[in-house]
């Protein structure tokens, strides 16, 4: 039964190597994590992705803290003219804001936008807040929703509305300013690798694919299954543009009025994208332990035969007293069903017990990420399984590694080139230049992702793959989402 | 030296007495918990007050999964039509509304309303995913930021833009959303009482004051020291009203479509500034321990000799292990200074630590509520402390109470009403009618808050306090923020 069970309900989701985007969109909508709304291109994040976002809020949130950020809250929206002072800034945003124009019955004098992006508000209060040095560094984040008008929209990877964090810096020097950019970018790939089990390329964007006013953007960059880039985070060094926008100074000791640098940092709820397209398989979601809502779920088999579900029952209160998320599938659905539907859900291990396991005192344990089986005694479950599940987190992260690493080719000469970016990263010698970068992207649809930065091109005597010139920069370049 | 610049700093402060309006703008503004903006109406929470609220939302997120709710996210924006569709509900909340009508460049065909709360977009989805009694109840609970267009605003108290958690729930039955009402409404007066040390009168809201569409709503009201009211949180079973507006059916066990019956429920940072103006007092904030950013500050005295900051450095390591907030001011301010700033700033105990102290193996432990002070051994600390905060948190509840008892009245005649209402509350029999409640309000000031539940009026055979036509209910009138 469990056979025929199983086929009826993986049929449902289509494979990944026929269709990907309906693979993820399957795994998105049959997994309840998000649903379409009313609102052209706004998602609801339902409770089982909601879950996974909460898992990764706390685990961000305590590396801010560790690092020294205190959390805030700014307001939602920013006057027009606000938003105008800062030229690059405005230029990259203006087109995808929504705009209130009436409040009540009153129709406003000065249009309202919806918070693209807060470094305008957040700018607009620092200047008020920074007087001397004694204030700096001022180390800010805010968890909140942001909206930026989307024509074509995906739940998670691109929605009109998403929830984010974003962190806004102060600091006296450029270097410190820097030093901090780079900090975050480091907390961003430690908290990717470590706790979504993605490995992540770190580099620097280039000017075209930089944030809208930043001095340097710098990126984490993941390899998904179908070989596409998706940006995971970016951290950026603001230098002095915004403070000279937003009129953000301090006095110095020297007792000089002096420019402060600043920086912002944001990861979203596209991470969860993430997560659903790393790890993945054609039975659904495979989630990396330290986000899974339930990290063990407990099957009863022949649940009606006395002692089972008293066992089932003691077992739950085990792994919670262990500190595991664990949940007790008590449903009356079969066993067969209740198999597939969380291994569709993606949860890490399945436990399995019934009267034979009783009787040795042991249980059975299914790896959701490999669908290997073993037994293990019922004492030291609350050993055996967080071992367990550190090890999922590390053959996850090996596999999407390899991965990435199969699929990224050093390439020379643009055939290589045009064939690397069909399936992976194609990371190559680069010019530097904007009119270059447009038209491999017209050509191949490849993007610049990120380039090294403790590589010199120029040392090296590369030149671009593409126009031939003197290369700059050792580039990865990828398609993406 | 402590007198003098003790004196200098609290004199920036308003007295409670003089003018309870400037006293809490004062502890709000030089306590950096909240700050205006450039959006009017829209305030920023500042690093102090977020962590109140942080803080606050932990122990309130707690309860909630404890009693089977889970957390999702609704989009922030709802076309014109989808809150049109419920009647009474449009007529509340359509004047204070904050609508988008331009997206990008495109101007929209519909106006999108920016969410005053969310009943009706959430109705829509509950009405996509409810399909049969087997999916009921459904429990969800989104914490995310509203609009409504307020013309005069207060930080925390009256704002267009605000942070609040709203529960909304689907049930078979309306006694199964009646139970939830009141199951959540519990809740809160529990997190109330328990959490910010706030006595809170529950009850029923009048025709007048309930939530436009609820069938009835249900509230927590506190008292602030100038004697006015300040609701707290409400809890509404809105029977099938919006069921029928939202189309939320399902098939019962019986295979008839059936109306479902739903409730919502609601708290916001609005209680942060109701912490501040029961609590406080004139040398500023007076925070409950278990809402304290930091429940205890070490002060060293005499920071220079020999040992001191050691000290108190291992004092910090050991409150911190013990599970408390600490921090420890090294900053090179004066001891005095330092006293003053960490009492403005409400934090429930510092403790003081010098060389003599040193030789004793003691410390002074300093009650932010009573002022009062006493030796207490360094060993056992992670033990006296944690005592002393749950007995300071008794106090400030035992306080707030005998503060709201002093100014609650049950009042004959509508002299004695009148004059009760000047201060506190009134307590008396009322008609339950709303020509009577608008025109207590035009002579008095004074509105419903809300009335018992167990108390049968019309049985006792009473009057109205007003109009003098036989009373429905027991009810609490007062002024309220």
């Amino acid at each position: 039964m469990g056979k025929n069970n199983n086929e009826e309900f993986v049929q449902h989701i289509a494979s990944r190597t026929e269709d990907f985007a309906k693979w993820y969109t399957d795994v998105v909508l049959k997994n309840d994590m998000a649903d379409y709304s009313e609102v052209k291109g706004c998602m609801v994040i339902k409770p089982y992705g909601y879950a996974i976002w909460e898992l990764m809020q706390q685990q961000m949130d305590q590396r801010f803290k560790d690092t020294g950020h205190v959390n805030a809250y700014f307001p939602l929206l920013i006057p027009e003219s606000l938003l105008m002072k800062e030229a690059e800034h405005v230029e990259g945003f203006a087109p995808e804001v929504a705009w209130v124009t009436q409040g009540g019955t009153e129709q406003l004098t000065e249009r309202l936008a919806i918070r693209p992006t807060s470094e305008t508000i957040i700018g607009t209060m620092y200047s008020k807040w920074i007087q001397s040095y004694r204030d700096l560094p001022v180390l800010m984040n805010q968890w909140c929703n942001v909206m930026r008008w989307e024509k074509s929209t995906r739940p998670f990877l691109r929605t009109s509305e998403f929830l984010w964090q974003e962190g806004h810096t102060a600091h006296a020097t450029f270097d410190e300013a820097q030093e901090e950019t780079m900090r975050m970018l480091g907390v961003y790939k430690d908290f990717a690798e470590n706790v979504l089990a993605i490995p992540v390329l770190t580099g620097r964007k280039s000017e075209k694919e930089k944030f809208a006013g930043a001095y340097a953007t710098y990126t984490m960059e993941a390899m998904m299954q179908d070989g596409k880039a998706l940006q995971m985070g970016t951290s950026h060094n603001l230098a002095d543009n915004f403070a000279k926008g937003y009129d953000i100074m301090y006095l110095s000791k020297e007792g000089k009025q002096e420019y402060c640098y600043t920086t912002s940092w944001g990861t979203s709820t596209r991470m969860i994208g993430g997560v659903i397209m790393v790890h993945g398989d054609d039975r659904g979601l495979v989630l990396p332990p330290r986000v899974a809502p339930y990290q063990v779920v407990i099957v009863p088999i022949a649940a009606h035969k006395e002692g089972v579900m008293e066992q089932a029952k003691a077992l739950l209160a085990t792994l919670k007293a262990a500190g595991l998320r664990a949940k007790l599938d008590d449903s009356d659905q079969s066993a067969g069903w209740k198999f597939n539907q969380w291994e569709m859900k993606g949860v890490p291990v399945r436990l399995e017990v019934g009267p034979k396991d009783i009787e040795n005192r042991q249980v059975v344990l299914v790896r959701r990420d490999t669908h290997e089986k073993q037994f293990a005694p019922i004492e030291g479950l609350g050993q055996t399984l967080p071992a367990l599940l550190d090890d999922i987190h590390v053959s996850l992260f090996n596999r999407a590694l390899a991965n990435r690493e199969a699929h990224t080719q050093d390439v020379e000469g643009f055939e290589a080139f045009t064939q690397a970016v069909q399936g992976g990263f194609a990371r190559a010698p680069w010019c530097g230049e904007r009119a270059c970068e447009d038209e491999i992207k017209a050509l191949t649809g490849a993007s610049t992702r990120c380039y090294l930065l403790d590589y010199d091109a120029g040392a090296h005597g590369d030149n671009c793959v593409f126009c031939g010139k003197k290369a700059k920069h050792m580039m990865y370049f990828g398609k993406a989402y």
